[in-house]
């Protein structure tokens, strides 16, 4: 089994009001921040002989279904997993 | 200037109906997946001193706004900002 972290944001010159009005929000909260970008995160658990197939299956996952061509960038990375013990934080 | 990274997950145990809808589509298009979680990232341009000030702020936005403490885990990075050209990807 392997890992894969895919992160989906829009690409640069795409308005994102969620980043914006969170952005905001901090100002308000007294934070001296100058802009924040919010973007999607899937962790992915597949079987894959090998951490290139497993990044070549995540690529077309984004291609196929979580990326929107027009508007969305999208980075993979593989991520080790412990076998056996899959816990995560506490 | 700094800038950070802040990724908001469900802490373990609590669903992820979007995560568990994600893996049916993507097992409905042909991929061998056994699990998605999805999450939420920020990237904050903000204003400090320090990695180490850049952070603090950062867990600060996260109790504030960012995440639930009933239900959200979060971690805090610091990205490397190229000063001048902000360009990220093509």
């Amino acid at each position: 089994m392997k890992r894969v972290r895919v992160e989906i944001r829009l690409k640069p010159g795409h308005f994102d009001p969620e980043g914006d009005v969170t952005a905001k929000s901090l100002r308000d909260l007294g934070f001296a921040v100058s802009k924040v970008g919010v973007s999607k995160a899937y962790t992915i658990d597949l079987e894959a002989k090998s951490d290139s197939e497993a990044v070549e299956a995540a690529n077309a996952m984004c291609k196929k279904l979580l990326a929107n061509p027009t508007k969305d960038n999208f980075s993979v990375e593989v991520l080790k997993v412990e076998e056996g013990t899959h816990r995560e934080g506490k």
